[in-house]
């Protein structure tokens, strides 16, 4: 038998990143309508101030603030009332000492105002006279030209993934559309005589392929075109063409299965027969997820994932993930949430350790209970809220250590 | 002027569970390439076994574990070699004291074995002989049948939304179609004078549209489709007509503006003068998002949101969101995460009050600083990581109180 040389994750990702730094995603321009879920492809500045002029931020008169001063219920001030502002309309009118004009929240603040007060302290005593029962300092309830957004302002930066919040505020600042990222197209090749198709007649010794359904599933949820999902036999002639086909159709290839070094694992083999010494990583310090392969074919990445869904599903969070994140400037982030580990776990030393955790929540803190159980049973993933990760340099976690969490 | 009788987020929610209980949402099955993203109509079981066979963890030796008892490197065991078992077949040969069948990873185990020796752990001494140097227990190795998923086992239960994960046990159990919820479609009307449409002239006065491009994008992140989203000036006379065609044409409306009890706030009469006695709701104790109204048209929920994008938002997560949730028997489920405030804040008395709040993340644990300044800014809410709500029979929180947050 023969054994791998693992490498780290953290070189892995660095080396991808560096044999892979010729990639440049394409981008398109779309409309805000279009851009939810999309990554922006560069910053995205204010095209107009926002508001575009003083104002009020409530209902009420705009005064000078010093007329104010000292008013109360008992003492109150009484200004004269000039016709109000209107909704939606320059406000032409101005404001001096001594006089109110009324602004519903919303309308420009007239020239000479530099307070509101709201209309709950003001009682209109006639036509052309209010009470004003309160003080007010300058500046309040105003909102200012450009308080939101000033013009030209960083609104959301390149390799930002666009939520509703990022649409209202380019609406805000008159943003029409924005510059996003064309994902990358994949395809997925699944590798094992033992594999069949979902719907087709399951013999028995045989399961069914999880890893097309699932990784596509990851990657369409990333933004991804799957070109095609394919599964082949442990054939070193078959998978040599598939990826043959895949490297040309799609910018990624996966292939999950036959990564190890086994009699039939064939899928480093294939990979280098069809670019010689194109491989240039071939096991991986992480448990689970060590027989991974990362390959350069005809400038293209070319992943294989263990074929066990389960670490085919870590290798993907772990290795492509970020890839992708890389390719598109999406930058790591706060952590998901921490929590208290209930338990004493071990895990692999020199492998970095992925290991499933049950949350509970309780008088404002989370605990993670670790999922134990037979490695490989997608339903213990299922069954568990998140991940978490044990160094390589530790063998293993002490009951009652904060540890983060991936949410799963 | 008028007051509002407020109602508290609770009673408001509950109230709208019971009139619009009728609500019974339609749905399709539709394959697993399309179920991503989509909430589950119906619990969804597994179809097969997975697996369907006992099945080797390892390349290793299927053997009678009591034969490798007090087996070592200094004695091992010496074992009679069978014919290997094939990927993907039946298993016809049959272990017995004294025999060991090879099994690479995945392969169906024979009849009589209840372990299987890692071949790390074997020296195979002749084409008929291997010697095994280590001791094991039973069911070491052997993922039984039926261990991930039992035939008519839960796999996700209705309310689930699908993620790749579910896609993932989906397929392994055989699963190839799933019901789904389809979700309502809903109108947006975004009302006031000062209101003008992304790409049109921005007359002084007015400020852009943000609310029909953000719920838009919000509800079709949900699942919603949003039939149409139209602008209309403070006129009672249109704002009617525009929930006439709304409700017409939409499961829910939503109406942006007008909906507090200003001179011009013709929201609410507006729905009444389409359907007498249909609002149930007009203020909640929310700040912000006071003033929003619930009403009952034609047997479909009208809501009338504040005009003020950030109250909009709020009210969106707070009062929507929710609503659709027990539409679709989506629940709760954990808080996003936990955080230490870092400083005094002071909450409205009476009202639950939602504040934004930036994140800091030191030493295992999340700090949140209030995110102070002028009301209704969406550049706040921006530059916000996550929501937390003070209840409203609290007048404050303390610097040092741990508080649950919703990441925005």
């Amino acid at each position: 038998m023969s054994f791998l040389t693992m490498k780290t994750l953290h070189s892995v990702l660095g080396e991808m990143k560096e044999k892979f730094a010729h990639i440049a995603l394409e981008c398109e321009v779309v409309g805000l309508g279009q851009a939810p879920g999309r990554v922006l492809a560069a910053d995205v500045v204010a095209a107009e101030q926002s508001p575009g002029f003083d104002r009020s931020c409530v209902d009420g008169y705009a005064v000078v603030s010093g007329d104010t001063f000292g008013a109360s219920e008992s003492v109150p001030c009484f200004l004269k009332v000039l016709p109000p502002a209107q909704m939606g309309m320059a406000t032409k009118v101005s404001v001096g000492r001594g006089e109110a004009v009324y602004v519903p929240t919303g309308a420009q603040i007239p020239a000479g105002a530099d307070a509101v007060v709201m209309v709950e302290y003001c009682e209109k005593l006639s036509q052309d006279t209010v009470a004003v029962l309160h003080a007010c300092a300058p500046n309040t309830n105003i909102m200012y030209k450009g308080d939101d957004c000033g013009f030209g302002g960083l609104l959301a930066a390149r390799g930002t993934r666009i939520t509703p919040l990022h649409i209202g505020i380019m609406a805000a600042a008159g943003v029409t559309d924005v510059p996003v990222y064309i994902m990358p197209c994949c395809a997925i090749i699944s590798t094992g005589d033992e594999i069949v198709g979902l719907g087709e007649p399951l013999p028995l010794g045989c399961i069914r392929d999880v890893n097309t359904h699932m990784l596509g599933a990851e990657l369409e949820a990333y933004g991804c075109r799957v070109t095609s999902r394919r599964i082949v036999g442990d054939s070193f002639g078959e998978i040599r063409a598939e990826i043959c086909r895949a490297v040309c159709e799609a910018d990624i290839v996966l292939i999950s299965g036959g990564t190890s070094v086994g009699d039939k694992d064939y899928t480093r083999a294939a990979i280098e027969a069809v670019e010689k010494d194109s491989v240039f990583a071939h096991g991986i310090a992480l448990k689970p997820g060590k027989p991974t392969i990362v390959a350069k074919v005809g400038g293209k990445p070319v992943l294989g994932l263990p074929g066990q869904c389960v670490s085919a599903y870590i290798v993907f969070k772990m290795v492509v993930q970020p890839f992708l994140d890389s390719l598109c400037g999406i930058s790591g982030g706060l952590p998901h949430l921490t929590a208290e580990l209930t338990a004493n776990v071990h895990s692999a030393p020199g492998k970095l350790t992925v290991l499933a955790v049950k949350l509970n929540y309780a008088g404002g803190k989370f605990y993670a209970d670790p999922v134990h159980g037979k490695s490989g049973l997608i339903s213990h993933l299922m069954a568990s809220d998140g991940l978490i990760l044990i160094g390589d340099r530790r063998e293993g976690l002490t009951s009652g250590e904060i540890v983060d969490v991936v949410r799963l």
